[in-house]
């Protein structure tokens, strides 16, 4: 099946905006500009005033936790965790799982998000599930907490997803390791995961250096900061690793995150509600580290808006290192798209270019926030919202065009998803 | 004329929010709760799954600058005003401010803000009448450089302005003298504006502390900061002053703040943007300042979407001052509606209270950004975009009800603007 997007504005990898044709063929990009004579496509699409961008990667999410958004806000964050999260997830059953997660894809969809990287669990073959049935690309890891009395059946069951579903879907689903903190998983678990990882050919995706408190404890327990301990586990030295957050980091441990190369998820709506801290951004691009950006759980961001993240990375940078150049627009939308594509093992998404697979959000520019059109990609940062999505493509396969949804019922899913928040939250 | 809002979930003035009715006799609240039978509404509007706020007040904008909206961003500041801002505004004319401003109104009617505080000019009676041909509420001044050889020439225009338009249209139309700033209106100056302003009983409305560089050239050449010495030519001393920024700010100067009861219009998306710095908002609101929330001009923001502004308020003291309960969700919507009202000198808007004028801004719950619905003034800041405005009532008045606009004609209004802009950016 051949699709043809005609008369786009279309952001291309070096950040210029042409107006152009996108040419796909089956699930990539067949080309870009004049559509040679041979190109009989089977469906058009219209891109007149429309912004085309490679769909947005969310490189660190719990999809199911949609069920708790703003179930408890404006909390303390332990407070937060032991009265109101943990008690809801305790709960939770395979169907909330699932229903959980289908609102997140809802909500994906429609705010054009093509690819996650999800670490939740358990049932994480139903998140597999809800992201086929979507259409969706997802990179799912079972958050593995070594602490637990049930730690070894977790990292069985990550094992399990891997040997299930790497690469189902045509190749939409991958699966990493989750080995959820360095605080949840002590060195010599951190070993038996790196082992396995290793053994299947598997990833890493990790949470590291999130809060100060974080670091204070390993100090105490330790002597020693979580980037540096973690690293002698072997857990960095598989085929990659995912690090979520990294927002406190002295010169070592960026010194280790550029020799293993570890790719980070920067998540600046979370770190700013959880008042966690600013990461070192700009140092971390400044020295080649691929940073992404995702948006955390819902209960701690609160929504999976990739759009809103673009804005935050742009504009919390500029005024934490009062520095009004330190994170440009089309950078903040690379670290949206491209380097997401990097940092979740998936180099052939993230660019509108030929040969990349065909993930793309459309935005209509008809509205006030998207004039005068001086810059599309300066409107799409700093002034439009995701309410500008109305098309949304992924591995070739339109899944919403004029903001009609193709595959998924939002009415049930939003009936469901309310059914299943009720029963853990009342 | 009687207008009924039924079954909406309402967010009222003590932060709860229970499904109820309300009821608009011509342009006020008549009343929120069960309806009398000798109601009888000529219009009634169905309120069902929808979320009723106050509408939105601006406490500080451009509005005209929408022209210049993504033209020169990620850009050090002085560069950027004298190399594009400044050149630009030069060439603007009468047709430009009024289509400007048309965009301006198109954007804050389609984002649920009624009421906006602006500085600009010349020809600021175009704005005047942009914002009664939208149905909107004005607060104008006239934005004075007093350095500028036609200074004096400027405050006669802000005069003429509060002579001509101050309490028109029903009064919808307020008017404040609009001294631009210390750093450009001199001690004698400014004690000629406050002259004026106070033999006309007009307030003030003035940029304060935006920037470091003001501070330091305030303190290089006066040998003391701009609050300290502005102080002294009683502008502070009439009717009422909103200073809006109020960025960097030391004991003294928030001694003045509270002694002069000054209003302050608090920009985070412009501060964060320009990398300005981070207004101490949690002490003022604890210390009893009124602290309002304003987008400033669409170049430096670059919208004027005031429930962004809601949310960044939100999010960025908590990690600026790392403390996740800095300013709760509706703290931070009192900031941009009721305390909005007060700073801008209107104090019977910004709240659901029977007696207030009616300007009522509805969201459209049904969609995944508000699902599960557990806590309505939750999802709205830190969940949803302001896609979710559907109707907006200003006045007594209907200027969008779901989605469609009454009294704007859209397809104009953007055609208009981008041939403005086209003109003086090209």
């Amino acid at each position: 099946m051949k699709t043809l997007i005609k008369n786009v504005c279309a952001v291309m990898p070096d950040g210029t905006t042409p107006v152009t044709n996108i040419m796909i063929d089956n699930n990539r990009i067949a080309g870009i500009g004049d559509v040679p004579e041979d190109f009989r496509p089977g469906k058009v699409i219209d891109g007149t005033d429309h912004l085309a961008i490679p769909g947005f990667v969310n490189a660190h999410t719990h999809t199911s936790m949609t069920l708790l958004r703003s179930y408890a806000d404006d909390m303390a964050l332990m407070d937060w965790l032991n009265n109101e999260v943990w008690p809801a997830e305790a709960k939770m059953t395979s169907d909330d799982i699932y229903w959980g997660a289908m609102l997140a894809m809802l909500e994906m969809v429609r705010t054009g998000t093509t690819t996650f990287a999800d670490m939740y669990g358990p049932w994480m073959e139903r998140v597999a599930e809800a992201a086929m049935d979507a259409g969706l690309r997802g990179v799912l890891s079972r958050g593995i907490i070594g602490v637990a009395p049930d730690g070894e059946k977790k990292l069985e069951e990550n094992a399990e997803l891997y040997r299930n579903f790497h690469g189902a879907a045509d190749g939409r689903i991958t699966v990493m390791f989750g080995p959820h903190a360095p605080y949840t998983c002590p060195p010599d678990f951190l070993k038996k995961v790196a082992a396995k990882a290793q053994e299947l050919g598997a990833e890493i995706h990790i949470h590291m250096h999130e809060t100060l408190d974080e670091i204070n404890g390993s100090l105490k327990e330790y002597g020693r900061r979580p980037f540096d301990w973690v690293a002698e586990t072997g857990i960095f030295e598989g085929k990659g690793t995912l690090a979520a957050h990294c927002v406190h980091l002295d010169d070592n441990d960026i010194e280790i995150i550029k020799k293993y190369g570890i790719r980070v998820a920067h998540n600046p709506g979370s770190n700013m509600k959880l008042a966690s801290g600013v990461a070192p951004v700009p140092r971390l691009l400044a020295e080649g580290v691929c940073v992404a950006l995702g948006t955390d759980g819902a209960s701690s961001n609160n929504n999976l808006d990739m759009l809103e993240e673009v804005n935050l990375a742009a504009m919390l940078h500029k005024v934490h290192g009062l520095d009004p150049v330190a994170i440009p627009a089309f950078k903040a939308l690379q670290m949206g798209t491209e380097f997401g594509g990097q940092a979740v093992g998936i180099p052939d998404i993230g660019r509108l270019a030929k040969g990349c697979k065909a993930d793309i959000t459309l935005l209509d520019m008809n509205s006030a926030a998207w004039c005068p059109r001086n810059n599309p990609v300066s409107l799409l940062v700093y002034s439009a919202n995701s309410g500008s999505v109305d098309t949304v493509i992924c591995d070739g396969k339109v899944l919403m065009e004029k903001h009609a949804l193709t595959t998924l019922d939002e009415e049930r899913i939003l009936f469901e998803a309310q059914r299943c928040a009720d029963r853990l939250t009342k």
